[in-house]
């Protein structure tokens, strides 16, 4: 089963600057010790021909770092070739960030210093002071995201402080610019207090059109959300809560409906009541779903388990487990309809899939490594998902967040309300129709294109139903127009 | 003289959208009128041509707000045309903001996915969790500002909070970006609490390799800026002081040399004790300078001096006014060498000015209606600058701030020390050789781009020669480089 896990990745691969003898079968030698230990040849370019000898780039994925390491010293053994260079892709990727701040009109004249600074720039922050909320319309505040973090709980990697979190953060603002189009700039804080980290953002509230809280820890995330939402009139979304929620109930949809069942009746067993499961509860609720077990290292919540207990944990148990079923996850799993893994690698058993009902649904989300494997729980399951991209049904929250903060943002939400996330949610799931939907194709591709817009479309147009659009008119911006004379 | 104060400026504009009769002398009534209200003709532009009308578009400057409206009536007076739409270029431009945050590599596939976001994000996570320093060279760290305020000092308008300041903090990261490569982002404080901010910002500082302090009121601003630079290992600047200081300061080295006088030998009046005055003074004295004597409202500052006093106007009077001089400004004028006016409108009189010594000179900062006017004081003294576009010598911190921080982050200051503010000075003032040295020319224009990488070598140079650089050795990033096989 190990072996199934270690496919090479983009994540571990090397770009080699390699010169060889300009003749026939030198660089077959390097593919062949290549592919001899394992390693996945990718792109092959000539940097340099001359008679004598060529210079080669070639990309190569491996497994791991181990793997990676016996590549490029296997390579680098090759008679007759020298390595000039190797990089490592990822790291070489990072270099100089990702993310940038770009200057949107050219200053290059005394005319447009006067106009875009000063003494110019004075008659708008004069409009602004008598008039706020044009800081949405006047200033890069409307279509500005912070993604914030503490750093306590980033990706599997745990509490790695606010520095080490950063390439996260910029990756999601990289992603929020080219999925939703939305400026999002990260802020890592130096502090890990629930009320120093409310106060501080809500301090930088007015450069921002909405806070992205990213990769805190459980249970602290709920109350940091809760007490910066009531803090500050932009909307606060806990990605790691509320992404996941929406794009697992919208695979959910789709999967329920190929399977035949109807939501109020399903039993769900959600595995890990962190962040994403208390999320994903409660938007399952909110959506018609009425049997939820939840499931920490202790089993199962139930009202009245008085051990390993949270506030957080006490709601769920009390929201949720109507029959109070006690006992380990390989005991309340028999005959549920869906498995929802958010909680750590293989923490799920074959035998525990097989006593699930007829039609199961397995999402296994944890990443890298699920919960189960799909290969072992495929034969077993009729639908199965994980959040990896090298398989199919990738549950990933870049389904969400980029169209739900540009549909935020574009009616001004106050903020995200139960119904804008229930909207998204049918707008990712509507997204597969009756004919393409699949065990194979239950949610759309990360990729694809129209996800943003449709959840940007349906968020807005929520928000302005349920009165938390500041905005209601959606005629674009007028940027000729007589508004003072 | 309150009409050589109205110009015409860029930052009162508007832009018609006229539909005209096709035929000839139509335009020129429209010129005639905008001539007869003294507005100022700029682009004239045809938008659209058809036999029996046209649309043009033509951008006029007026003076003033009242002096635009009355452009605008004028024009829609004029008979026979038909005003389509006015749009006022300020507003306009500030339309969707004036930055944005833009991706510096394309995600695009899974393989971008897996190499810039996860998984194969986790590595450089880990890497810097390890080696906290490569969070400057594996993030947008390295090249990160952030501009802070509190909103306390904005330009003349003072005290308008966080969000009314926005528009100028994003005016200065666009300033930025455009001269130092820098990216600067806007952070707006909503507290003016000194102790809420500095904490505010030691939180904020794993995501910036800088800190940007910006219009923040005095005498705050220099406890604020102290204990900050303390409390993070990254450079703080308060870019109304050492900006201005840096700028005057070179802009007075040129003067002095024109006019054949020495630092040492100068009389200097500061009017004016807030940010500005006393960075300048600190300044002023570290390259030489030793007689200065501040002045606030009530008069000079001198040692004993007991009223309208605070920690940091007490430090002045104990540093300063070596002679102990008492009275108001037009008393302690007499026989100055020197009037520098970082104080407000018209405060200095025709009367005093000629009190100065033979060769007297005048930096009247105060913007955008300066302490005197040019064409006041030009008659009676050797050397006159402002900090406007309109007249020569206009002394402004863009000259400086893009230059410094970009020296800063290439080196990896850890503080932007005295020596390395000096270096800055003596780049700015040495851009004008002996044989361009004018009254009228002592100072670079703003838009000469030589100036940014000029400073920034000055100050890098002198970090590392002070020790304050982390990193000494300059040659370029290695992105194709073996660092880990």
């Amino acid at each position: 089963m190990a072996q199934t896990f270690l496919n090479t990745t983009a994540a571990y691969s090397v770009r080699f600057r390699i010169q060889l003898p300009n003749r026939p079968g030198m660089f077959a030698r390097v593919a062949n010790v290549i592919a001899a230990v394992g390693g996945d040849l990718g792109v092959v370019e000539i940097v340099q021909e001359r008679r004598e000898d060529l210079i080669r780039e070639i990309t190569v994925r491996g497994r791991d770092l181990s793997h990676l390491q016996a590549i490029v010293s296997a390579v680098k053994a090759v008679e007759g070739i020298e390595v000039q260079a190797v990089a490592d892709m990822v790291y070489a990727l990072h270099e100089g960030g990702k993310i940038g701040v770009s200057a949107k009109k050219p200053i290059t004249s005394p005319a447009d210093l006067a106009r875009l600074y000063t003494p110019g720039v004075a008659r708008v922050c004069q409009e602004i002071y008598e008039h706020p909320l044009r800081s949405f319309t006047h200033t890069l505040r409307g279509n500005t995201v912070a993604v914030v973090t503490d750093g306590t709980a980033v990706l599997g990697l745990g509490d790695i402080g606010p520095l080490a979190a950063l390439p996260v953060m910029e990756g999601k603002a990289a992603l929020f610019k080219e999925f939703g189009g939305v400026d999002a700039f990260p802020i890592c804080l130096n502090t890990q207090d629930p009320q120093a980290i409310v106060e501080t953002v809500a301090r930088l509230a007015p450069t921002f059109g909405g806070i992205n809280l990213e990769d805190i820890s459980a249970p602290r995330c709920f109350e940091i959300e809760e007490r910066l939402q009531a803090a500050v009139d932009i909307p606060v979304f806990h990605d790691d809560q509320h992404g996941t929620a929406i794009v697992a109930l919208a695979a959910l949809k789709n999967a329920v409906r190929l399977v035949g069942k109807s939501l109020p009746s399903l039993k769900v067993v959600i595995c890990g009541v962190g962040a994403a499961g208390v999320a994903c509860a409660k938007l399952f609720m909110a959506a018609g779903i009425r049997h939820i077990i939840g499931c920490d290292r202790q089993g199962a919540l139930y009202a009245g388990r008085t051990e390993h207990m949270n506030p957080v944990k006490e709601w769920f148990a009390q929201q949720t487990n109507p029959e109070r079923r006690r006992g380990d996850l390989g005991s309340v799993i028999e005959g549920a309809d869906v498995f929802l893994g958010v909680s750590g690698p293989r923490v799920l058993r074959v035998e525990d899939v097989k006593k699930m009902a007829p039609g199961a649904i397995v999402f296994a989300l944890s990443n890298p490594i699920p919960e189960i494997m799909p290969e072992e729980a495929s034969p077993h399951v009729a639908i199965m998902a994980t959040g990896r991209s090298d398989y199919p049904n990738q549950i990933n929250n870049v389904l969400a967040f980029p169209g739900v903060f540009r549909g935020a943002l574009d009616c001004r939400a106050r903020q995200i309300s139960e119904g804008m996330k229930l909207a998204a949610v049918d707008a990712i799931a509507s997204l597969i129709p009756d004919e393409e939907l699949s065990p194979e194709r239950i949610i759309p591709s990360v990729f694809d294109r129209r996800v943003a817009p449709r959840v940007a479309e349906a968020v807005r147009n929520t928000a302005i139903q349920e009165g938390w659009a500041e905005k209601t008119n959606l005629s674009p911006q007028i940027s000729f127009e007589e508004i003072r004379y």
